[in-house]
């Protein structure tokens, strides 16, 4: 990417561009970190300066991570249920009950757990993830209030920074018809989670029908292109996307379970 | 957002950034016109230098309208089955029918129409659209083979700019479980769609297991936040994503209907 750089490292921002910024240098995260700290340090150190309106991107590892929403499958005493379901699946037992203490509902048992979470997300294994967590025995679950999450860590930031900044809480989730993950938010605070644009028009002047943009899911699907899976990178800033600021929670997010034909 | 420029126009770019940037004054589309060309002339009046690497998204709306997949309401004849199930959801049969004839398959009838489409793609009302159109009787169809589309835009865009250049179209889709519409790809050239890590290891040299990236969404989604709705903008440029070229088509990210139990 040297190419992209003028050799004084200046180059000229074009009018309407977004910026996705990664925060290099986070250190492993560890319960009761003060995670709004370590990235507001970790940015400084790489001469980022935050500005009004940047919206920093957290995974949910992280979050986790540092509010210590971690499970030892070793200490875990499976339920007959859970013991049931996994023999089904061939899956962990203990993995199995962690997973349904985190659920509200079973969507779909083969051929992954999907479930509905207390939160009302339905993803596959409530969340609960093996990947960048030091260790067998340790995985990570979704934060208990993602929406409060990333209020806390919002307020944090603002007051280290001055600056009018918004988060979101991003985790890769699945999807039905289309394969692969991406990444959605599971927690928001200062922005709009929904843009409802009904009632609107478009460049022809005509009303724009059903057009409810998913922006905090855009926002974290475009986080995602930075924080890749292997690279450590789980905190991003969005510079540049206009927005009104809102308290809107992520949970908005969730369609309701009664105009949902598919669970 | 003048405050994030510097009086000179010039800013610093942080290592590992990635910038959306859209392509501004893109005359309305016809049918007939060319696409790459006017794209190309687009970017260069706001001097916009294409660069190796880039990756152009195209809105699906202006590809089908440069390709002629338009159709016009008043020119349908519904059939008897379209007629039947336009008067279930006091729908216009026209429109129906027009819905029907891109369609392999019917997912729900209601609250919204859903079918697989003949590329396999699963969304409401075969992405058959009136916004964005001219006039009350034109709606747009998807393109006929919208990865096709892409490797031609592609092409063209690198005899032109001279630069290795990927494309995505992309098109707004709603999705189960969660309120809302994102962008995702309907068609891709020069990029991997999936980015398959399985094998590969986390940060702790775990192996991740099951992390497929569906990086064409991704991509698309983040030109999203440029696009808008109403704002004109359908074409974004995403400079700084790193990748490995590649000639996969977006129907590679369909889910085979095998595995799915959501439809």
């Amino acid at each position: 990417m040297a190419k992209n750089v003028s050799t004084s490292g200046l180059r000229r921002r074009s009018p309407g561009c977004i910026e996705l910024i990664p925060v290099p240098g986070l250190p492993e995260i560890r319960e009761g970190n003060d995670l709004a700290g370590l990235i507001f340090a970790a940015a400084r150190k790489a001469r980022i300066v935050f500005e009004d309106a940047d919206i920093v991107v957290v995974a949910q590892k992280v979050v986790s991570k540092a509010e210590g929403r971690i499970a030892r499958l070793s200490t875990v005493e499976p339920s007959g249920g859970a013991m049931q379901l996994a023999a089904k699946g061939g899956r962990d037992p203990r993995l199995v009950e962690v997973i349904l203490r985190e659920s509200g509902r079973i969507v779909r048992e083969h051929p992954v757990l999907i479930v509905e979470t207390h939160h009302g997300f339905v993803c596959a294994n409530a969340g609960v993830d093996h990947s960048n967590v030091p260790g067998d025995d340790v995985v990570t679950l979704l934060p208990k209030d993602p929406d409060r999450s990333a209020r806390v860590l919002a307020e944090a930031l603002r007051r280290l920074s001055q600056k009018r900044v918004a988060v979101v809480i991003s985790d890769t989730f699945g999807r039905p018809w289309r394969l692969g993950l991406t990444n959605v938010a599971v927690g928001a605070a200062g922005i709009p989670v929904l843009l409802d644009l009904r009632g609107s028009r478009d460049r022809n002047s005509k009303p724009l029908q059903a057009t409810i943009l998913a922006i905090a899911d855009d926002l974290a699907a475009a986080a995602g292109l930075v924080m890749g899976k292997r690279e450590g990178l789980p905190a991003v800033i969005i510079r540049g996307y206009k927005y009104r600021p809102a308290q809107e929670p992520a949970t908005k997010i969730i369609r309701p379970a009664g105009e949902d034909l598919f669970r």
